[in-house]
């Protein structure tokens, strides 16, 4: 496997050898059969695979897949209130393409210095059709673990950031592929592309939730979808108010259906979504505040009663908005 | 994305929930954000990339190739000398197919038990072409660690197993595909076929080795390919004996240049390769008595000379062997 190799050297051994840590920290970098770390906590870890035409379009830019491929493991690591402490990179890639493996690399590279969450190992290799991304990120915890299971009844429900960019910018990017886009959807794909594209994993705030919040998640298959496993894992319900979700900016001029779809069921925001007893809605506040990041009152928890869905949202009018499908399903649908 | 949770609950979530430990340990399964486990030594983890067409045939029999994703990382950690933790999965499918998720759950289980590294997270997806696995493994290993680049002057060279079978059904499976097998073939590839496909990582081998191998890797591009590199990064030169290599017993009737090859340059052999002191032969004998598995002395170390390649092969007229390709590339020929 020379050309792997010389492959990964180029690109992704810049923490390569030894670098002994006493704490946490790597021990030893992409050299061996296996990367080495070491903790005094517990290790939360996560994998998410991204597949070209699946996850991403096969010409987006490789500097923000690069971040993005990270980012989105990064964001369960937040979800858990972890402190990144590494991460493992494995590509399979149809071609040898050196411009868009610089791109790629440095786009991770950027994200991965900015967490301190440095590549310790990996596998690069040759697929035949599709170019196949998998990381592995690791981070430290310690109980009490912030888990999908512990809302509890009379919880105020949050959001961080705001909804609905990341969903518009991939309507707009499927349509762009079928026809030409109108001076005001290419304005609108400017301004949501971002979103989409380069989402940042929320891992401040995550750390700063393990004090105030029950139950909490990050949001990549969508608000209803997601905060449903809360709600499922919890035993409870949620009542969501369509009038308090934050929506991004450049979606104010949409239809409110099209709004509706994108907040409640766009997926790829990477924003947490929790649960926190009434008595932290002031400290809630505060925080958002410390940390630049709009924190949003959506909705409350209350008891499951039977044959009820786990979620109701309601409108401005008090209505029950008809639900609508819940998220993407990689299986049902595909790019 | 429900068809993924149901897909994931149904075949791979036999560890699911939370299942507290004190020690070292799983903390949480497949459930959250992450997976969390415990130790009080240092994590080595690795992972490797298994892609259809380059890595297995599409109609590989799915129970032995789940059971080859794990072992080939599995591998990894025995050539650290770690003692295994846990594991993610990640599986990209261009379809369901759940007679196959049931037999690949069902290969991956069997040796996940057996060496007590349980499943506990990843992530399913769908895919355009290809099936990709992506498995990840953690296990415990403390210092000094079992490294590439600790090979000394003076070390003899020990393979673990026996060499060439893997290559040998390879590149049967290669000729099956074009033409009809003669019965001599066909019986040779019943014989060498399970080498290929359900390899058997040498766990305990590599725990056994810590107090005796200064360097050790695990075979899974070729033996020249593999000990090559404990020979560069340990700035030392190998001296093999072609005669001493432990060839298949399948392959006894093979001509000359084709067993030299197999065992040579063939890859996917999960044997390990190491180097220790001289004086330790006869422990080593003893390692390999005590655990039935052949340990056999190949070569010895000696200090490089500018110029030279890595790795000098004589043959039993102690005339140098002509090298030839050093292993199997991904990017430079295909399955």
């Amino acid at each position: 496997m020379r050309g792997e190799f010389d492959l990964i050297r180029q690109y992704f051994s810049r923490t390569a050898g030894e670098s002994v840590s006493l704490g946490t920290g790597v021990v030893l970098g992409v050299a061996d059969d296996c990367a080495i770390f070491s903790s005094h906590h517990q290790i939360a870890t996560s994998k998410d695979l991204l597949v070209e035409g699946q996850h991403f379009f096969s010409d987006v830019d490789p500097f923000t897949l690069g971040h993005k491929a990270l980012a989105v493991n990064l964001s369960d690591l937040a979800a858990m209130g972890a402190s990144p402490i590494a991460c493992l990179l494995g590509l399979a890639l149809p071609r040898i393409d050196e411009q868009w493996l610089s791109a790629f690399s440095k786009g991770f590279y950027q994200l991965s210095d900015k967490y301190h969450c440095p590549l310790i190992g990996g596998d690069t290799t040759k697929s035949a059709h599709d170019i196949v991304i998998s990381v592995t990120v690791f981070g430290e915890v310690s109980p009490p673990y912030l888990m999908r299971n512990k809302a509890k009844v009379g919880d105020i429900i949050w959001v961080s950031g705001a909804l609905g960019a990341a969903h518009t910018a991939l309507m707009l990017l499927f349509k762009s592929q079928e026809q030409a886009l109108s001076p005001q959807e290419s304005l609108l794909l400017v301004h949501t592309r971002q979103a989409l594209e380069c989402p940042e994993p929320r891992i401040m705030l995550g750390q700063s939730l393990k004090s105030l919040a029950n139950a909490v998640i990050d949001i990549s298959d969508g608000l209803l979808q997601d905060l449903g496993h809360i709600m499922e894992q919890s035993h409870v319900h949620a009542y969501l108010y369509e009038e308090k979700l934050p929506i991004a900016e450049a979606l104010r001029s949409l239809p409110t259906t099209e709004v509706r779809e994108a907040v409640l069921s766009g997926g790829d925001v990477y924003e947490l979504c929790f649960t926190a007893p009434a008595k932290f809605s002031e400290d809630i506040g505060i925080l958002a505040k410390h940390l630049g990041i709009p924190l949003t009152a959506i909705g409350e928890v209350v008891q499951v009663s039977k044959g009820e869905p786990t979620i109701t949202v309601f409108d401005r009018f008090h209505h029950k908005v008809k639900m609508m499908k819940k998220g993407f399903d990689h299986f049902a649908s595909s790019v």
